[in-house]
Parts: structure tokens; sequence; C-alpha cells
């Protein structure tokens, strides 16, 4: 539903083709909210659309709008919506399960497949515009302390939460996170927040690692996408001084996959985040023999809640990872930014705030 | 098996029958260790035994030299010892495992039902003594940065760290712990150190709660043992604004235990640590159909590492958990201390450290 | 909703009151279907109902038609229902809850704050009647292989699955049921399909543990509200010739539930079903020197399609569990005769089939 | 240890070298029982040794006896042995672990890295001759009513009920297990005893998916190496009418394995138990959408009494699977028959039983 209003909007249509444009101001249907977006974070899996056209085997066949991490202002309430009311603040999930589905009412709304939006994803659109509109009940009110940035980060951090949970992370573990990217500089931080006390962070450019040490990692190592992955898995190792309990893997390389397997802890868990080729090659026999079990994790569920109250009480400090900012009209600049991956979350405002 | 030489031990004869006399040195049998006894702490349970002559259901038949947490230096090696030598400072294991057993195989040591020792217990001498002997696969090595104090600790939070484990503390979760004594502080750490946001604590006496306040408590609620238990549930749920993701008994107090059942949210877990009656009667039909699970946690099995990481990172800090310190020469009078429960873990040195 | 139509409908009013009386035939709201109910099981909560005016803190404060266990056929569809049509055999599942909560996305649907309807429970209507509606989401299609009183079982072998699934049975299990009454009977044919090779049930009535055996008990004990729960725990162990890897009590009874804690392996669980009294007494020592877990089990989630799999695959035979019928006008015959316990399951007919 | 008499054995020497020779007759040491092998089942990792030299990363640098899966009667005691006494019939779990590592206490003793002994494989003698020695610990007494041929499977039995636990088979579950050969089977049976209603299994051999049919099996499927795993997968799908609930890969193929990620159901788990090339690759992003959990399971722990469990209580019915038979100095023909993959397990007996 729209009205005859247009407005800017970030749209892509295929590899290497994002484009500004008019576009119509969207309507609350039943159930939704209109949100006027603050803040807009570009994702890893932004870039992917940009630079390949397609996310692993999801392409693009209709353009639509980008953006999925945000945070906003309440406009507009569709029917029958009373969780929300005009001029909350609040930073949505984009993936709003169906929540009638086998897959949902098992708990495991994060991977339904009758999704009522996955806005910024091929099919539905984003947030990279003045206006946009989301399902209300997946629509999280953001508390007062919580700057608009901040709300925007949710999302990443809340996959953080998810992984550590999934994966058990224990305190007073030793966790590898390989990608020091801002979804592994998310997963930094809430590993250091369930009690993790040694975390190893893998990267192929120098400053992100810098940047990870700043908040937190306690140790880092450059690699190399040529490296053996037996003798990187040695050398995080002999860095840290023991295997890892746990294994996080963000970068979406196979390489990183492979090192992750190999300097894991028999009977421990690697998981894997980062998204990378639709096939990996990965050293079964050692997987089997040692019993390294993979937990591939996508999105997140019930976490939102869970990250806005880690920084609210002081336990997360995610402000420093925004380092770049734009405004809407710049937004090519902005994914310019990001592919260069110059910085760490590179910030889109498509209003003030 | 013993030499000839005598040395002073605090024995425990019945209730109220705590004597301070000579008893044969000890040497190390096969697989054991003698270890120069350094600080030994006071525990809830060596004060029942004090107290009522008996803990539970466990009864003073033989008198027993008490005390089983305890740090030291080993001074003598038994036959077969490869893990340890003289002049090691260890922190043990009070209870040795079979590791043979159907439930040793099954991972769960600390149910051990053929456990080689259980130091301090019925039947088995502990360590109020300059010289006990102990298994030294039992025997961890104390790492230079932790001092014989933060060693005898260990033991304490490693109960923290297991039960944090077996119930599932995740990060900014909001928590109750009943029951402010060193048990209940080491709870209290750990749940924090594995990300607990709001960790309300209660307890009968208003010291102990400013303890905890003063270690990382961010509610407290002062009870008395005549209080309605749905009353006490209400009133901790309104300070913490929410019920509790998990609740934590280690009080021991039947009043204590029915709080925690109706303060914690519906599927969640209510894990008891404290001892107490030998019977106790819960809300069963609250719990039936809220899903609220108990889970009994006794001693605990593979933290003691993980504990001592916690305080060698700085993730935790325990020094402060000891109030009062004595010589074991005065013993009876440190029993008298704790008894009184004036402050929070009174250590007895047992040679200098 | 309803028209102008009158139909009978078996009313409880209170305690010892269940009344015939004419009741308007309701018509279906959104997202409900109509269904001609065909048959109705009697449940041990619609006896406590009866008996008590209550079960546990729920109690009866508006009349309300009885009946939550029960199969038919849908005669007439709701605004927005896609999934079911007329003349479609369904067997419902009788609490519908709101599937938008935090405890809904959790996956724990069945203990959900916010249920839509929990039919034939206090506040809800329930299928003892020619026609009733419920919520479309919440019925489950019966296959052809069904009949309508296997659909209508299929709420207790639910209950049977979910227990099973939640205390995790394994096996080559050794199991012990405290009850055997239907539900305890589901229990008994749910752990043998989950691969439990010894099955000791409990009860008070000798004709309900000759039942047992008829369907697969491997051992039955006669028990006597009044017997030591130390005793009959010996007695237990004593004819399955080891302690029970799980157990499951169905009784409600305070006694059963001691016994169960203390037959059960170290390290393992009791789950619970029955309801009984509001508060209970534990042998709380046994249970936390053994870490004997304690798991609340109400109503199930996600087991409705399990449970008709089942019985379509031949696994479980549940037909012989229905034992008495009535037609709907005798309904308080059949009350008379499932409160005397004269037989398993009580079922009434309130259309033909 | 040994004395100076000597005894026909079945060693490997490498690739297509296996010799029949004389080798000493080894007597117990501490804690080891000697044993009078009765039945020897030919395992595909001994294949893998004889027709590759190696299994995955394992190469044979010494020649050694080979056979782990047996059964036979305790001939001698070596000191300390108290479990068990001369003349008792036996079935040992093949690999020791030391029970003292981290590992071990944390009661995953089947990766144990400091093994006692590994009987069988590179570095550790094997049961191909008349009398071996193994601890005592890890030697089961095996029951009046099993004989020695259902002793010997107990070991990929108990395999098969420790994949399913692992992988937590409920009831009424749709399970998928790609390679029909012993290990296939032993899985199939174990489904079934878990619970499962529907097993699909896979085989690029026609007569070994008739014998999975004639054993349980509800469905088979021939498929080719040259297979694309996506057509498979949806064949699968189309066979059973549903995704699997989980799926178990026994066959070592890299295309087994893909096609079991890609026809299991979201949120589900693939255990792996097949071993086959060091490296594979798997359907990455596949897998991540739609978080299919890999599970690697190696050996077994805690699983061989409850094989003997499900045997002795008729609920699996293990004789069939053995399909030929050898005497040991028919050792070599026995391999070949074996190699050729005509029956299922082929058995040597090294004494008369």
């Amino acid at each position: 539903m729209s009205n005859s209003k247009m407005q800017l909007a970030a749209v892509i249509y295929g590899k290497d083709d994002l484009r500004m444009e008019e576009r119509p101001v969207p309507l609350p249907g039943k159930g939704e909210v209109q949100i006027a977006v603050a803040c807009v974070g570009i994702c890893g899996s932004d870039i992917h659309y940009l630079q390949e056209g397609s996310l692993g085997t999801l392409a693009i066949k209709e353009p639509f709008v980008l953006g999925h991490e945000f945070s906003g202002t309440v406009t507009s309430i569709g029917e029958g919506v009373t969780s929300l009311k005009i001029g909350d603040r609040v930073t949505p999930e984009p993936a709003a399960a169906c929540r009638k589905c086998e897959i949902c009412l098992s708990g495991r709304y994060n991977i339904c497949r009758n999704r009522v939006t996955f806005c910024g994803t091929p099919g539905f659109d984003g947030a990279l515009r003045a206006l946009c509109c989301h399902p209300a009940n997946f629509c999280h009110r953001l508390p007062d302390s919580l700057s608009m940035e901040e709300g925007m980060l949710m999302n990443i951090l809340a996959v953080g939460v998810y992984v550590c949970e999934r994966a058990c992370i224990r305190p007073g573990s030793s966790i590898i996170v390989t990608g020091a990217g801002p979804v592994g500089i998310a997963m930094l931080l809430a590993a250091k927040a369930s009690g993790a006390t040694k975390v190893c962070i893998t990267d192929v450019l120098q400053h992100r690692l810098d940047f990870a040490k700043s908040v937190g990692a306690t140790h880092t190592l450059l690699v190399k996408a040529s490296d053996d992955p037996q003798a990187a898995a040695t050398k995080v190792k002999d860095l840290m001084g023991c295997e890892a309990e746990t294994s996080i893997e963000c970068s979406g390389a196979e390489e990183a996959l492979s090192m992750a397997i190999l300097a894991t802890k028999p009977g421990k868990v690697v998981a894997v985040v980062g998204t990378g080729n639709t096939n990996k090659t990965i050293p079964a026999f050692h997987a089997l023999t040692n019993e390294i079990d993979i937990y591939f994790c996508f999105a997140y569920k019930n976490c939102h809640e869970i990250a806005m109250e880690l920084v609210t009480s002081g336990k997360v400090d995610i402000k420093p990872l925004i380092t770049h900012r734009f405004k809407l009209d710049k937004a090519l600049e902005a994914f310019d930014c990001a592919r260069n991956r110059q910085g760490m979350k590179v910030a889109i405002a498509c209003n003030d705030y």
C-alpha cells in the first residue's frame, strides 16, 4: 500500500547497480507500523548484493530498496496494532516470521519459510528511505537510554548474542572469532559479555585487528587467504596457549572455516555465521575423529531484547562500531566506503536524529 | 598411612563437639600427594556438622578432621604421581571420584557413588591440620598470580560456575539468588561473569545484603523466615521489574525455595544448591502449570580450572570474600565467628603463607 | 458468537454439580472452525473439577461446558480460515496459544499466558455438546486410517510423547511410571515407542495394573497411599533390578513423587505430569546429593502430529484405552463411571460416528 | 607382555598386504584380561586399511593384528582386576580411554586423546588371533541370552545407539540413512528402536537395500556416485513424503553428505558416522540459511550396555546381520568376501563357540 507521495530510496538493481531514485511512500498495512527511518547500517550481505548481484543462492530478480539494520520513530499505525503508538522509537528485527508454521511453533522462527517480510532482501523493500513499514510485532521499543545509532546496531549485537547462546559460550572460555568485520566484532563483544576470557580474532586487514584489540580482543592474528589452514590453526593455538572452546566463523572464507575446525578442542563446536561460497570444503576426517560439531547460525531469534539489555546495563559498549556516517543522499558514497572496508560499520541517516 | 609424627588437627566428634587434638601426620599413598595446608575456609556444611551433628541425612559416626576448602603446597609425592612435584602450589577438589563407574564415565563425576575420598566429610579426614594427603588427580596447580587465599576460594567459585552452567545463565539475564552467604556471593559473582545484568539477592541479614551490593548485586531484599513466599516473590519481581530467568537457591530454607519457584519466569529453572532440611515442601501446582524445572546441584565437576581462569583474567575478584582470618590453633574461635555469621568467609591458616 | 439454535451440553457449575442443559450453538469466529463433536474423553482434570470444584489453584467461577479431549468433523468455517474445509475430520489441541508472546516465540507455546482458548477449563466452554468451535490453527486433520476414537485419544498420547521428549527417554532404558490411569498408560505406550525396554508402573488399583501389563508394562507394583516412599522405592528397584533412568509421576500423589525421586538413578530426571495438591513435600536432600532433577510438564507442544504418526504407523496401539462408552445424554452416568475408576478412558459420543 | 607360545594372527602390513603369520600369545598386564577370542567381525575401517593402507589421516606405520569387533571368553586375569573372572563371556569396547584427562572427565571418553589401547588400529594389536588381551574395565560381561555372534555385533549396534542419542532421534520421526552397509543397518535398527517410524536408506548396491528392507527400512533408494545431490535429495523427500527429521551419513561418500544436508528439515541435524576422504565439500550456504547442523560421531560411549539390553529385551534382532562366516585360518578369504561387499557382516571364528 502506498499513497501518491514519493521519496528518495537506495534501490539495488543488480551487480554494481545501486541507484538513488524516487519511490512511493508506503502506508502501513494491517499489523504494521510506518517508521521514519533514523539510522541504517550497511551490512556485509548488502555488499554481497552490490558486488555479486546475489547472496549465496539468493539472487536479485526484481530491484528492491536495500537496508535491514535500522532504527526509527513510529509515524503511523496500521489496523489492529496495539503494541506501539506514534512517536515510539523502535528497532526492528528485519525478518518477520509467520509465527504459525511448524518451525515457528518449535521456537525457531528465524528459519521460518513463510516469512511475512525480510526487509531489504530479494522480494522485500528495505529501510534506505525516509519512511518504511514493518510488522509491529517485530519492532522493539528502544529504551530512552539508547540512541538511534545504538538502536540500529542491536541487529548485529543480537546476532552475537544468538550465536553465543547456540554455541554455549561459557564463562572462562577461550574463543576464536574468524573475521573482524562488524559481525566479528559483535561476536567478540557478545562472547566477552558471556564470560569468555580469551578471544582470539583473525582477519586479513590489520586495521580491523587493531580495532578488535581496542574493544577487547585478547589476541589477534593477521591471516592471508593463501595460508595453510593447519598452519594457521597451529599459530592461533600457540597464541592462545590452548585450543578454542568454541570457534565462530564470521568471514565467509572457506579457509577460515577449515582453520576454525582444526583449532577447536575435541568435542566442541564451530559456529558458522559468515556466508561466502555456496559450497565449502571442510576437513571432515579431523572433524569426525575429534567430534567437532558445526552449528550453522542464521539471523537470530529472541535476542533483540537481550542485546538492548546488554547495552542499557553497560555490559556492552556498542557505539564505537560506527566509524563512518553519511546522509541518505550520499548513500552511494557510503556503499563505496563500506566495500573498501576502510572502517567498521558505515551508518546512513535517513532522517535527522 | 601415617608415620609416627603427630600434628594439631580440628576434629569433629558430634553436635557442638569440635576438638583441637593431636593426630598422626599422614603419608601419601599411591596416587596421592602430601600437602602443607596453607589456608582452609569454613563452609556452611562444616557449620551444619557442628550445630546439628549431621548434614541432611549424613551423620557423624566416627570423629574426623574437618575442612575441605583449602590450598597448600605439595610436600611429598606418592607412588605413581607424575602430574605434580614437590613445591607445587595446589588447590584440590575435595571430592575425588572413582572415574571408573557408569556415572563417572557419563561425565558426572561429582555424584560418583564410589568416591575415593570426600575430604572433611564423614569417613574422610579433612584439611584442618598442617599436613594432609589428597589424590593428585584432583589437585589443581595454582597459577603464580593467584594467592593461597584465592586458591582456597576456588572451591566455592567453582560451585558458582557449575551452577551457572547447569542452569544456562545467559547474557543479559535477570537472576535471583536466595541466601547471601559465601556460596550465594560466589553465585552472584559467577552469574555476573556469565553475563547476568540483574542479580537480586535475598537474605535474613542486612549486613550480608550490604556486602552483596558492594560486590555487584543490583538488587537486594531483606527477608524473614516467616514471610509468605508468594508475597516475597511479588516483592522481588517488583524490585527487578521482571520475573527471574533463573533462580538459584543457596540458603537451604524451604521458604526461599518456594519463593524462588514463584518468582521465576514460566519455562525456566530454579537451581538448588543450599542443603537444609531432609524434606521440603514446594508449590508443585504452580511449578507444574508454569513448567518451572528444579535442577539440584551438588558440588561441581570440570569447573575448578574455569574458576581459576576467571580470577586470573580479572573477570572475577574473589578476594573480598574473606572477611575473617585465624590461625589453626584458634580454629575453635574461627568456628564461633563463622556460626555467628558475622562476616563472609572465615579463613584458617594451617601454615604460614 | 451464536445463533438462536440451542443444543444439549454438559455444564459444570461447581463441586458435585454437573448439569445437562440447553446451551446456544456457537458460530465460528475469525480463524475458527465449527466442529460436529464426535467423541469426547473424560480426563482426570474433569474429575477434579467435578469432585473438588477446582484443579489445583484453578477454581470454577462461572459455569462452563466440560470436555477438552475430542475429535469431530468440520461443519463451518470462520473468516480467514484456509487450512481446513467443511467435512475435514479433526482432532484439536485444547489449548490455543497466542503465538505472539515471548513464551510462544521461544517455542514453548504450551505455557503461553495469553491463551486464545483452553477449551473445557474455567473461562472457556468445552466439547461436551453436539457443536463447538475451535481455532483452526490448533485443529489437526485426522488421517483416514485413524478412527474418531483414536483421534480423541491423540491428546493424551501427545502428552506421553511430550514427556518422553522432555525427559529424554532413550532406547534400552528402564522407566518408572507412577499412576496407571489413562495418562500413565499413554506414558507407558510412549515410553515403549521411544525405546524403553523396562517400564514399571505403580497404582493403588490392581485392575489398572493388570490393564497396564496387558498393554506392555514389564513390571507392576500395587501401592497404598500409606506406603513409606523409601520402602516403595526399594521394592520398585528390586522388581526392576535397577534404578530408573527416568521416572514419570502421573498420579498426582505426593507419596508417588517422593518414591519416584528415591528410585531414580543419580543424575537423572523425574518428570511430573500429575496435578494433585497445590503444595507437595519432596525428599530434597536426597534429590540434591544425587542431582535428581524435577521437570514439570504441562500439556504439550508440537506433539500432536507425532502422536498421530505413531498410531498410523502401527508403533502404538491406542484403541484399547477406551473401556467405556456413553452417549451425550448419558454424560452424567459417564462421569459416575469415570470417578469410580472402574476402567480406563471413558468416552462420550456427542454425534454418531 | 607375552610368553614364548606362538599363535596364528591376521596381520596388516600395508595396502593389499594382509598376512596370516605366527605371533606370540600375549599375557594380561595390570588391569587387563586375556580373552579366548570367539568371533571377530570385519569392519569397514579394516577394509580401508587393507585397500588404502590408511583410514583418513591414520596410516599404517608398523604391522599390527587387525580386528576390533569381537567377543570371547576370559582365560586369564591381570593384576588388580576384580570386575571379571576366568570363564566370563565378554564383549569389549575396542577403544579404552585413559579416564583421567579433561575430555574423559567431561564424559566424552570416546574422543580421549590418551587412549590406553584402540585394539586393531595402528599401534595396537587387535583380535584376529586365538588369544588377545584387553583392559578389563572396557570389557562388558555378555548375558547368557546373547550368543558370541550377537556379542561381537554389540560394537556396531552401540554405534547406532550412540548416534541416535547424539542426534536426538525422537519417536514418530522420519530418518534418512545414507549407506546400507553393516553400520547403516545398525543405524536403521537403532533408529527404529528409538521410535523412528520412517527410515529411508540409500546405497549404491541393490542387494544391500533389499537387506535393509527385510530388516525394517520403510523406503530405499538406489543411488550412483555420479548423482546430483540436489536431485537425489528431491527423490528421497518425494519417497518419504517429507524432509528428514535427522539424517545419518554412514557411507563416507561426499555426495551422500551433501544429499543428506539438502534433504533434512530446517533446524535439524545431519549426523556423520562414515569416514571417507580427508576433506569433503558441503553445501554450506544451504546449511547456513536452514540451520542444518552437522554432528560428527566417532565410536561411542556409554552405549555398550544399552545395545545389549536392546537385544536381550527383543527390541532389536541383530543376528541377521551376519551373512558370511569363516574360520581364522581362512581370514584372507573372509577379507576378500568383505571387500567385495557381497553380504553384510563377515564373521571370523578364532576359536570354536
